[in-house]
């Protein structure tokens, strides 16, 4: 961390805007959200936005770090992808500097599937999660799983991520549950049901495709095998299982997101017998702060 | 047939509702199509749009099958769906008689999944199009496949449909080009590039998951290693692969759709190795025509 510089941490993504503010002790002293995401802010008006909601933190001298899809082509400044391998060190070389020593952009991640053909995957605001997250755990090799409307797998080895796969469940969720003709016979507003998802999960670990077993969805409905209520958790199901599927070689995982996926994820994983412990949101304030931490020689 | 009568026959879709009218030689005379499918139809008008746009027809004395979604709990009358193993036999026994002698809904089919969770699946329509493929085919025994928004692979042994399975291929395309992330990168507006679909058709078949394969539609355009315009064609091919991934231990194949369709399906099809020929949407003709060959005994 550069001396007499207090830290501010933003993570600014597509659809919301958060910040935090740290004190002398190494502790968050002050935060705030908006809803103020990426797609709310016309070309050119990034660095005004940003000086109308947290101007008053950057009057002193700060170092303030800005994660997230801010760093995008749609955002205040493209912040090219950094390869993987991945750690500290290299983020520290591919920050954009906005302002010298003074503000930067923090890039995503890229890396060649291992596919045969080098399919390309990426990653923007995760890695700054995934640092925080092995910060908390006390470790430098780990997989994890950070689920969401896209959830990444990734594999961290002596504290650099090495690799990282990205799954569409959480958009194929909401697509199918708002937008297919799933969505005219379930009932998004129907609690939460245990037992359900982990019969969508039984579904998904059975051999076939996914595209036929959505279907059933519909038809587990129309001969009224479960309620309109349970539909979304039985969707909810099949879907993280189908993402489980092709990872259920893995050891231990870290699971960090909101408290309801994280919940999902857990309850998943137990039922594949992988083992688990999730963390929080709260990840990304740790990761900011490690990353500042090592930050030895900005620009 | 039941001598002495004409026979008519409507196919009442979701989005488009079809007529044929046969002469005394069994050839069809004339043929009328109508952007009035079910969707289009307040309920308790479907008799008042049948008689505006085909009671011209209805006035010799005709025997009139209507099959589809006119059949379905949002149609014109529900009319149950017929249990597999099912062929004439058991169609001409499920007829849902308006009047009886003289107008009646096909109704669809029910099978069992073979999941172990004995998981329904349903058709409406297109097991009109499997006998009439069927009788131009001079097969009792076949694999069929039906592409569209929801595609059928079909078992028929002996005349009879012993079970069937439903993929949402066609709407999964329809979702992601149009209201996913994927959207943001792809021209729907681009040609067919045959060589960029069976690339999405090659990806299809290795291991992993769709949901994460999916994801490489957006990271291919963001890499620029396909253009927007190719994009449709490589998500096709992935769609259509991850369907025929299940079906690979098949033997020859009848495709029955579109034209577009079963172009798309029968170079899959070949780039798999499974041999297959493909016939247009004049099955349903065919079928209607064959089924009510086969009605003795008519309400």
């Amino acid at each position: 961390m550069i001396p007499h510089k207090k830290l501010i941490g933003i993570d600014w993504g597509t659809s919301s805007l958060r910040g935090a503010r740290w004190g002398d002790q190494g502790q968050v002293q002050e935060s705030r959200e908006f809803p103020r995401g990426i797609l709310t802010v016309p070309p050119g008006q990034f660095e005004a936005v940003f000086n109308s909601l947290f101007g008053d933190w950057m009057q002193a001298p700060a170092l303030c770090l800005i994660s997230g899809m801010a760093g995008s082509r749609q955002g205040w400044q493209e912040a090219p992808y950094c390869p993987c391998p991945a750690g500290f060190a290299e983020l520290g070389q591919h920050l954009l500097w906005l302002q010298p020593g003074r503000m930067a952009l923090v890039p995503g991640l890229s890396c060649a599937g291992l596919d045969g053909l080098n399919t390309p995957d990426v990653m923007r605001g995760e890695e700054v999660q995934i640092f925080g997250a092995l910060q908390w755990a006390g470790r430098d090799s780990a997989t994890l799983v950070l689920p969401g409307t896209h959830s990444k797998w990734v594999q961290v080895q002596g504290g650099r991520v090495t690799h990282f796969q990205t799954f569409m469940t959480g958009e194929v969720f909401a697509l199918m549950s708002q937008h297919s003709i799933l969505g005219k016979t379930l009932d998004l507003g129907g609690a939460f049901d245990e037992s359900v998802f982990i019969q969508g999960l039984a579904q998904s670990q059975q051999p076939g495709s996914l595209l036929h077993k959505l279907f059933a969805v519909r038809t587990l409905g129309l001969f009224e095998r479960l309620s309109a209520a349970q539909l979304p958790s039985y969707l909810s199901g099949l879907l993280i299982g189908e993402e489980l599927r092709t990872q259920a070689d893995t050891g231990p995982v870290i699971v960090v997101g909101s408290q309801a996926l994280t919940l999902r994820y857990t309850l998943a994983l137990q039922h594949l017998g992988i083992p688990s412990q999730s963390l929080g949101e709260e990840a990304t304030w740790a990761g900011l702060h490690t990353l500042a931490s090592h930050l030895t020689n900005p620009a």
